[in-house]
């Protein structure tokens, strides 16, 4: 039975799917829709996803959407069957620590992340960002990224918020001394690897390959290292070096 | 073994645990922190919570908190063993969707909802809240009460910002545009109750009792059907009736 990915190589929801299907060994198709408007198709939204995001993953007959449940699908469902890996560990206490980081990831590292990308990448490189696009959808309908173009401009195109970006550093530099104390002397954050640290590790990609923030982990040892450690791991190495090609 | 829950009554995401607490028949103790400083000590960050935050679980030896993690480990661990309720389905697809409408709750429903909340209650009642808070709070140190007054004040005692308001009844709008659609021929989110369905009640108890917003879930048939069923179970009567009390 065939997987299939439909997401976005420059979506970090995506790039969490890819891995996980990576760590777990799974072979998969990858999609990518043939432009934004696609998956805001009454037939994208009544079987793909109802909310028009992606990444969406087909297992069959199955459809399921949500970058971090189809994530916890896929290990529930595949961990152990192609690899050695676990992402959910089986014990029920280990698992319940692994849900408590998964929700660190979601409500205070993402959130502090993801205000200072908008501000570096939307804000200041909308420009290339839209020329990205446009080579990369095949047959792109001109007149609709046109359009896209000079909305998302007026929308974002202006110089990032220093204020912003300075107040999401204070939470972030926080954040992080609470996990450089949770990684003492650990290799990951619940001891063993798990898909808590996958889940950090997209929007960790984003903001590290950008010099100014890059020092937010290397200042912290265990953060450092555990980032390291992350990073070279096989399966992420793998999707990193795939859309860096 | 006694469940220890630590939270506080005003809490959602405390009664996001009594709630699946109550569901699964687990009886459990209550302790609600002396004071806002209690969670923010040392002892608190480095055994309870590392950011300082309720609710925390102590299940015997094993401490667990942010209270999704603490739901999903709750039903791991005891579903099905005091009484019939089934918070995670046990079929991997199943399970897959309930994760997926967890993931619906956390980014676009709870979200849409707490910029609403935090208007209409944080900036409108503080005062009456903080009058609350010293009431609640045993032997509370008077002065730090005052300092938080004080600040709090400075920070919240403005009038609602009507335009912030304006924007997330329509963010939530479309949210529920998109329940309306997905609850069509079904008694809960996936069909059968779960986690994801409860996982939405305290937020919803809370901007439901604004008569000026409730007719945003009475407005949309299988919407108002639902929270009728969801805010009717024995369970969650039951948390909700006490905090009235």
């Amino acid at each position: 039975m065939t997987i299939k990915l439909i997401g976005h190589p420059g979506s970090g929801p995506t790039l969490r799917v890819s891995m996980t299907l990576k760590e777990l060994g799974l072979p998969y198709e990858f999609e990518v829709p043939a432009d934004r408007q696609a998956i805001k198709t009454d037939d994208f939204l009544d079987n793909k996803h109802p909310f028009g995001k992606i990444p969406v993953l087909i297992d069959g007959d199955f459809t399921i959407n949500e970058s971090r449940a189809i994530c916890r699908y896929l290990a529930s469902k595949y961990q152990g069957k192609h690899n050695a890996t676990i992402l959910i560990p089986t014990d029920v206490h280990k698992a319940g620590l692994a849900s408590q980081c998964i929700s660190y990831e979601s409500f205070y590292y993402d959130p502090a992340i993801t205000k200072i990308v908008h501000q570096e990448i939307y804000a200041k490189k909308l420009i290339s960002q839209c020329i990205s696009y446009e080579s990369f959808y095949s047959d792109p309908p001109l007149s609709k990224l046109v359009q896209q173009e000079i909305s998302a401009k007026k929308k974002f195109n202006k110089d990032p918020d220093q204020e912003v970006i300075k107040q999401a550093r204070e939470e972030l530099a926080k954040v992080l001394d609470v996990y450089e104390k949770i990684l003492e002397g650990k290799e990951y954050l619940n001891g063993e690897f798990s898909l808590a640290d996958l889940f950090h590790t997209p929007s960790t990609h984003y903001i590290y390959s950008m010099e100014a923030h890059s020092k937010l982990w290397d200042s912290r040892p265990n953060v450092k290292n555990w980032w390291n450690r992350l990073r070279n791991r096989d399966a992420i190495k793998k999707v990193l070096d795939e859309i860096k090609s």
